[in-house]
């Protein structure tokens, strides 16, 4: 299944920008995988585009309140969805003050990676490298063990 | 109150080394704060000292399995913890594998920042980044709403 990791705002963080980019390099290994940097969510509901159809995207937004997951049922998920989907996914990491209700409405999950709001450019490192695991979990790589 | 945020193992990412540094920075314009490397968790218990008396710290260990807070509860829970103690505080992150069972038995709280297993140097950014929105929060300062 294609990729796509969407976030709104540039970073202006030298750092943030490289550990993006080391993520997603480690991630096509085993993901087509691609980052997009985003204007603001109303450019997010217009690439997501969620009345076309087919469908282009299914879009999984970020949001501490939304589901939590292990990082075995996240692994889960991502390869349930593979077997039975060849939808795109579009996984979004809102600005600063998150998403809107309206937005949220064109989700098809709502993902979150723990009760605490997270700075948002933190956020998105921490959904890539959470890919990242899932995918190493899927094939038996022994990263998410620690090594 | 003192605060000291330690880890295990020092990082080879001068990325996160960076992002340690700088939120250890704006942190301590709200409290009185360091960071600090441990080689190991004999090291970490050793400074602990948990059966010191008068207690040296009240020990913090991160672990995905651990209570959450939102950001709020966290902050609120910093706050009480201030007014009503004395001793130091010592956050914990651990090594790529966690903490044992021995290790964590000497913790006053153990805190989660969601069901996800992260990177521990990712865990430790993200520690520090939800210290400096619980003083913000604390002080009114309108970070925590994104501005």
């Amino acid at each position: 299944v294609k990729i796509k990791v969407a976030w709104i705002g540039k970073t202006k963080s030298p750092e943030i920008q490289a550990l993006t980019d080391e993520y997603l390099k480690r991630l096509t290994r085993y993901a087509d995988i691609e980052g997009s940097t985003l204007k603001d969510e109303t450019a997010l509901l217009k690439l997501a585009a969620k009345d076309a159809r087919p469908m282009r995207y299914a879009l999984v937004m970020l949001d501490s309140t939304g589901k939590q997951f292990s990082s075995e049922e996240f692994a889960g998920w991502l390869r349930d969805y593979r077997d039975r989907n060849s939808t795109p996914l579009l996984f979004a990491v809102g600005a600063a003050d998150g998403f809107t209700q309206h937005a949220r409405q064109s989700a098809s999950l709502t993902l979150s990676l723990g009760k605490m709001t997270l700075a948002h450019e933190l956020a998105r490192i921490i959904l890539l490298e959470q890919l990242y695991r899932a995918f190493t979990i899927l094939e038996g790589h022994p990263y998410h063990l620690g090594h």
